[in-house]
């Protein structure tokens, strides 16, 4: 990613020995570095080749990075969930977004089941830039939000259900068939994609208008 | 059905003369004979035999009845729709209620991604005795239903969509995860099967209850 | 649920930390608190903390009620299965049935291949006011059982089974594909949704016919 | 097939001109030549070149036969429908068994939502040799009819059906998944392998007893 | 089932002291039970409750029998696999077979992929009365078998695979789409129920031609 | 839409005169209309009653607009196809994005297979301010051009293809597993909302900085 | 393709127009050009606009070339098809072959369920450079195929067959998991992918050494 | 396989004794024996009876093999993966390649999202006389790699994903759907497959020209 934004270690697959290295090796040329899907045993492996690697566990990002090394950029990625299980996909969002330097909003459990929670929450949703919208079970909530909201909707299906679910793929299809336009959807689980989609939205507005400050390059 | 329901002939897959001897062989012995999933052209054909066979288009369904013997029954059965294109699902499952003796409410076109539309229909969820909810495209307007309703939710998927839809593939799927519990989901398109279950959900009054009035009985 | 029924935890994919934290604050506003899919090993660990915690270990329930905060509601709920490995999802309705104040009458082990099962329990049928019925393998008992009845049926496919069966999707497909109309669907292994769903149809009672009187209310 | 049985020709997806031609080589070796999925236009420009064929329309079937070159075999195969639309894969099955030689024994429209016409034709099941059960929506018929059974059940899962149905997909699950032992299943619509299997079932008893005279064979 | 065949437990999903109950009421009233699924460890936790249960490993199988209490039926059953590691498979039938009553050939190893392997047991297949073919990978075996053989062919498929295999779906699906008449499928891993079909199959004899001595019977 | 973007109607599904009624009343208040999923014969009939309006073939869109009622927006829509046929589906993307009032760069035909026209045209991926990457077949391009481009890219399945293309699946998975992050993906053919969703983003300038002027408002 | 086949232009989903002036611009450049999956009547539309047009109506295939263009390339390529509807998808392969200047030899109708077929042209394999397969139904043909061969196996599944064929997924999974090694799969009907695969085969022996005359290439 | 190539023992599904057997079975008549998709521990077990076994652990292959004992055959295999997660597959295939005497060219780590890792290794697509081309998540590196290549180019996808990627299913399409002609794919992980399909390619080089020298035959 040529985007000033982290360079990413994918970490699910790979020996604690391998994330090592290859964190080490990315650390030389860049201020911030992230590996996701990291296990907290894992976690505390890593930490004792890398000392100030910092763990973000419901997120189960580990990164390097420091307030001067991050980046301070324009706009905010607003992050909504359906319930409490879709959090660590939604933290993984949030966490990644963080670290490209954005600031993260987060909104939790307002699924469409009780659709009051979102309606009491409609301000939140008015002053997004950009939406990241996470469920599981059937997945609704993106369509809901999409059609109150009039910003960019990324929407994140969860793997959280049982049976007809199918491990995400009820809510991927509900996405992907939302009657409410303008939704992007990502793979399941993939909050770390969802929030790159969405840096790179905002990160848009530079090259729409060059009169827009550039964001802050990571130094 | 032994439920003082109409008798009832699967039109699909079979030939005017089949369903034409059936339903003369029907008509001896019972009140009201309903037909669905009759095209125009079938209905056509039909009433060259059976002149006093009604056609409902939009419903697709065929049948005989008149005001005597069609029963008059306790309770409302509430039928919403997502979008106008699921009007024919809808309609076969409220021409059904009908001819069973039902009182029928239609509200169509309240989907989910205008959100105001259903709650500016609170009162008709309120009020509503048993709900119909028919959608195709994601199908999430049960779950939101559901979860504002305090009456039984049977849900209908539609073949309404394209492309990852599967000719109502993920409705279907949203139906049974909806994280909001009461709902009974009936299969892809099944307009008259909802109608048939709703109807025995009214019918149970009587059996709870001995004290309240039975539903007068097809003669 | 604005219904007087439970509140309710859904126990997997929670922490017993979590699980503990939810239930406390639930219990303080609701007479009845229940939480499913929990296991024998965290219900030990929950009741350290909730020593008046009570468990229901087939249906891996737990709930806090007493006989006087238990609602007394009219109707009752029969439960069937076609097989002894279908038990566990049926006990999860059962006691949710009677966690939401109704009687729950249970008859195990009536699957279709031995038809004589069925057939010499046809008077359970006849004096149900609502059925579940619970089946895994092939699914095929809720079609026989609606053929018999005449109340609504709702039809709760397992993942009893292997190979073709997928997990529960064979007897889900059975169960929305049966030519038996009045069937209501529900997920796979969803034995609390259903109970909810039999509850509504109950409650649906007093909305069709206001001399029936009000299910006595949650104090 | 080195069995005695009928030479076939597979219909569908072959122009006429090559049925002809495939049909004229057969029978000059063999008594009995048969044709499957041959839709009545196609039989009668077949019929010009081929004068004495005779045409099962229900079946869609093309024969040439007569009386003295049909083998007359020991045991009959009896099968049995769930509803009117499965007719016709059933009478593929059944003319095939006729132009095996063997006697078919047909009972429709016993599906088990309306069980007491399976009850009252209990006979049937009780003298069948080996039983052909075809059954389409959610082809539940074969698992009761083995458990009554103590002979081989064949089951045909047929394409009638809608939504979930699959094209014949739910009944064929449902078939594989019987909790009833003693099935072997056909592919969906085969109601002529379901015929041959019946037929090579029934001839086997020659070479399981010499003593058994041999099955005519065909001159 | 009613036809003398053994009494029988489907071991995997219960617990041993649920298996050792239903077998101690089983052994009660008939000469033959047995347990199918059944790990090792399992049987050895039943055996200190039943001593005189006997095990097959590979088959995994317990039974109670002993050679007063079976059965001598007329006819053998034949029963190839493709690969080694469809073994437990074929064992599942073969033991199942012969505590029928039944004679079992096995002939292992003998995959499509080295057609000589097959060729060079021609006389097997000639000789065979009924014939079970287990096949996991690409499942091909069956096509081949019932080509060659003019008696009925019982396919199984097994899971054995990896990849695009799908846990058996492969070889379920080449079995039902076989271009060889005469094969009836049962469920992947199914070598119990191949074996009841074999078992009915070869009963049928009886039924046929009541000349043919009846098998006799389970005292 | 609260979004000054067009009036939209899913022509598809609908009759002509539900669609001419629809535009009239939509006409009223909105200075663009569009309707898509229109086939030429069915333009022909909408014009005899709305005769200004006009018809893009390729897009299958009709739309009411004029020059001066089309909005004037910042910021250019990009759109690559990696195939010809894929051409359909990137003309409703990019006459979708102009009837929003921006811009559209088309790029057909730079499909994988031939990197080299990709290469070439590296250029366009570098200027992009948002792209919609369309392809069928295997769908790889919206991967190579992900990891090419920084800014926002959004990925269109089409049903182009054959065989295990599965009506656009496959592209469709390929979309949700690529390994470059920053994209978002819409439903199958879905040339509409992939426009709407690239108009969102470049409407996102205006909320993220309020110095970049506000984009002309409808009148 | 910078190989010296020809250049190919896929017909399907193309208007003639489109095609007439796709040939055109090519066969300015190349000596041979060729468009597959072209019906009939679009090649007579064809012709009149390119009259020395050649079409070969079993492959679909349309060319343009002579046999000075065609190229005489070393190796040949043996196709072989299990049944007889499989011919079309063969030829798709045989013409390809023969356009790219390789000689095709072709046996069909071998298919595993008839094995003796086959085994009676055993030479035809044993002489073989490198083996195309097709096959629908359940597509065994290329695994007993690859077990006698020792050349390449390229296997072609075919759409042809039905119910749990699924369009001939059931043969792409055959042949995917396959137990016998060195057979490379292509998509189902990809008869010109599989003829392309084996002309880069032969073409390889050029690399691998260079005494190897080369192939003649297109002027 | 009459190749001259190892024999080999598919070791996944075995014991470690089974395992030993067969190889001391095999060594007895085979200078090259080997075992795939063994475990470190399994290998420990199978070393302590045989010795002189070796273990290629990334490739989780064991072998028999030695200098002299290993042909010397002509030309090379070139080997490349999407990402890291893709090499133990590569390894494999890589291995294998090697112990049938072919020389293995590896590249690592050149998947699509960052074209210039391929671009830069040009030379080696340039110089293969076969690739094999190995890659999970959405699989896209074959048909780029494809379209460079003038060599044949065989695909495996891995099972590297999460979510929709359903452990390998996505790249699989990817590679069956590839618009590059000229690609063979085998079965998902299946590194061994490919290389002997490769090593088939290379040997088909004699028998297209008797002039090349025989490879050398294993003693
Ligand atoms: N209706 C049918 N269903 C399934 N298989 C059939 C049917 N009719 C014919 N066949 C099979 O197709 C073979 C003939 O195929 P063909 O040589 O293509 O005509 C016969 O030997 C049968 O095994
Ligand atoms: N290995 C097996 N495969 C398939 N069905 C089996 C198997 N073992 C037992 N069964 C069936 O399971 C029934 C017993 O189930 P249960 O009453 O749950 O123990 C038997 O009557 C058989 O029909
Ligand atoms: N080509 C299209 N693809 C996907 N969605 C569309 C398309 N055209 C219209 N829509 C959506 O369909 C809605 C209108 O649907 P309807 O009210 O049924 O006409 C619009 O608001 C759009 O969100
Ligand atoms: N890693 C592998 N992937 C795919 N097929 C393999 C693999 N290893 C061995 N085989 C195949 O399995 C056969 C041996 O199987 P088996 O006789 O069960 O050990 C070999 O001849 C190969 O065709
Ligand atoms: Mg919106
Ligand atoms: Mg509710
Ligand atoms: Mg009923
Ligand atoms: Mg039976
Ligand atoms: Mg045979
Ligand atoms: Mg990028
Ligand atoms: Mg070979
Ligand atoms: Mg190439």
């Amino acid at each position: 990613l040529r985007t000033g934004f982290p360079e990413v270690v994918w970490g699910q697959d790979k020996t604690p020995q391998q994330i090592i290295q290859i964190i080490k090796t990315m650390r030389a040329n860049h201020p911030v570095v992230m590996a996701t899907r990291i296990e907290r045993e894992v976690y505390q492996e890593l930490r004792e080749s890398i000392p100030d690697l910092q763990y973000y566990p419901v997120a189960k990002i580990c990164a390097i990075s420091s307030p001067e090394t991050l980046p301070n950029r324009i706009g905010k990625i607003t992050i909504l969930t359906a319930g409490t299980a879709d959090i660590p996909v939604a933290e993984e969002a949030a966490v990644t977004a963080e670290l490209c330097g954005f600031q993260a909003q987060r909104l939790w459990d307002v699924g469409v089941a009780g659709i009051h929670r979102l309606l009491s929450n409609r301000h939140v949703i008015d002053e997004a830039d950009v939406l990241i919208v996470v469920a599981g079970m059937e997945g609704a909530l993106p369509s809901v939000v999409a059609g109150m909201a009039d910003c960019p909707v990324i929407a994140v299906p969860t793997s959280v259900g049982y049976g007809a679910n199918f491990s995400g793929v009820s809510p991927l299809l509900t996405m992907l068939n939302s009657c409410a336009a303008g939704i992007g959807v990502v793979n399941i689980n993939n909050g770390f994609g969802a929030a790159i989609l969405a840096g790179q939205i905002l990160r848009a507005v530079q090259k729409v208008n060059p009169d827009v400050p550039v964001p802050a390059a990571i130094p």
